[in-house]
């Protein structure tokens, strides 16, 4: 008789996120009432962002605590229906957490097309490409010329902005954690150039591949990238603030960037944090656009992909360790 | 015969500022050419913002140095014109310095009514005024009920941004250096609240008197106020970086504020840095409002006053001592 495997918080982190703070455990198959539907989950995503969930009250995600199921993204089919809007085998996306099974009522979840890999819902039609959409257009606002600098570009989200700035007649730079990394984006996602953080020379890097300074910067991380950045924007510029993964792996975050408000008066800077959410009423038109992207060729939606539930523990790790590209996916 | 009497930059401080950092000079009278006109100036304004002029590369307003006049607005009367655009009589306002007199190209100056008192068009039909106006309303966009907080609430900015959402319907609080600053701007200018940032239980008190947090806060000091405000802050909060008068006077500026960029993520937080003068094509329509709501007693300004240049350097150092209410004039 089949049962539900799932990954349990084992313990809070105070410090950096290993495997051991999680646990797997098997428990009965949950049991849909009137109104829900069990699914059974085929692919979970991970985002760095979740880091931050594991803090408690820093985040927007709530207090986590250990014994609990670590939540997450899914896409599932749903096996058992007592919904009128659910039937076996449709596909659905939804907060499914770690675990194979899980029951949901019917306003939780999003059907989604059952033609595409399971995945694309995940990443660059989940919340990572919606992210990058929103707080690229919404909150950076390129215009054709501008320098457009994302950090983590190699991730789920900077990947997808990096190209979204480029097609948008931008000239694009990315900030990225490894040699390897900066490759891969300047040589198959068309960045125009990237520069990897780690380099002892990063400041200097960073200026020589800004000659122009910089119109819009994209900050996935925080830290000393962003006080780089800030230090090299144009008049006028604008900073979107969509996360701060420097800051969450840690037991010592670097302290706020210099300069503030003195630099953002002087220059006549914008900065503006978002969160995806808000935006929930334009997502269908969204998703809409940035299908004919990638139809067309002009968006190329990357994905780091594990198999089995018991390897998202380690996936997660290996995302903050800045060992994934795009979107981290768990096939369970 | 008359000679010009000026206020000279005896040395650029590296600390707080002094009376000693200003010679007073007499020079000839400086004689205009064609298109230009000699002008006699007849009051003067100060503001904070020009501290961090004499701090050099760290302002917009380029680098100052030792033996060069004081530079700063006032209004003038034309004496001796050699322009077709300027008659003996005009009044205007320029960038004077602090001088008696002063000779410009017609197009450096702008003629202004003679009926006011000179010192308004310094003031809130000044830079001043002007500032307040696109600062909350084009970077706070308050709306009726929102909690507007303005820092430095009793200076020249301060006062007028106070009053202005006031009349948009806000609550309005603001944070000055005494009590008795305090009381004036509640007594006498209709804030909601004002909580001084020298008493010892300053953020306990800043929390009571924004019991539904805030959603404008237009900061003019920086430092521990901007500090405390971001932690107030309601989600889709707006600041309006305008000016870190807590920085300019001293050797040892606080640094950034803590919780850049988490606060601005998690809250939707908007931080943006203006300087009026990129509002230059709106001014007139700006001062026609302004003046409406003054001619219908909606906005009282409030305005220092020192008398004869010789005052200027005490003025300039009363004023970041916080010893001034309102707009700090010189009548020379």
């Amino acid at each position: 008789m089949p049962s539900n495997a799932q990954v349990r918080i084992a313990r809070v982190p105070d410090g950096p996120l290993t495997v051991e703070h999680f646990e797997l455990v098997e428990v009965p198959l949950p049991v849909p009432a009137d109104g829900e539907a069990l699914c059974r989950t085929l692919a979970l995503t991970i985002g760095a962002g979740q880091r931050a969930g594991l803090q408690g009250s820093a985040s927007y995600a709530g207090a986590p605590r250990a014994g609990i199921v670590m939540g997450g993204t899914g896409v599932a089919v749903v096996e058992v229906s007592k919904s009128a809007e659910l039937a076996p085998g449709d596909l659905v996306v939804g907060p499914t957490g770690w675990q194979t099974h899980s029951v949901h009522a019917a306003a939780a979840l999003r059907k989604v097309p059952t033609g595409a890999d399971p995945a694309m819902h995940l990443g660059v039609l989940g919340t990572n490409g919606l992210t990058a959409y929103f707080g690229l257009f919404d909150l950076g606002r390129p215009r054709s010329g501008d320098t457009v600098v994302v950090s983590a570009a190699a991730g789920s989200v900077g990947h997808l902005v990096g190209q979204m700035a480029k097609r948008a007649g931008c000239r694009v730079v990315g900030v990225a954690g490894s040699a390897s990394k900066c490759a891969l984006l300047v040589d198959e996602l068309g960045f125009d150039a990237a520069v990897n953080y780690k380099d002892p020379d990063f400041r200097g890097a960073f200026k020589a591949a800004t000659p122009d300074r910089i119109d819009v910067y994209f900050d996935n991380t925080g830290g000393d990238i962003l006080g780089a950045a800030l230090f090299r924007m144009n008049t006028h510029g604008r900073i979107v603030c969509c996360g701060a993964v420097s800051q969450y792996d840690t037991t010592s975050p670097s302290g706020s960037p210099r300069g503030i408000p003195g630099l953002l008066v002087n220059n006549r800077i914008r900065m503006e944090g978002f969160l995806v959410f808000d935006y929930a009423d334009r997502y269908d038109a969204a998703r809409a656009e940035i299908t004919g992207w990638i139809e067309r060729g002009e968006l190329v939606p990357r994905v780091s992909e594990y198999q089995g539930l018991a390897s998202a523990p380690r996936a997660f790790v290996e995302l903050l360790h800045g060992d994934t590209i795009g979107t981290t996916i768990v096939r369970t």
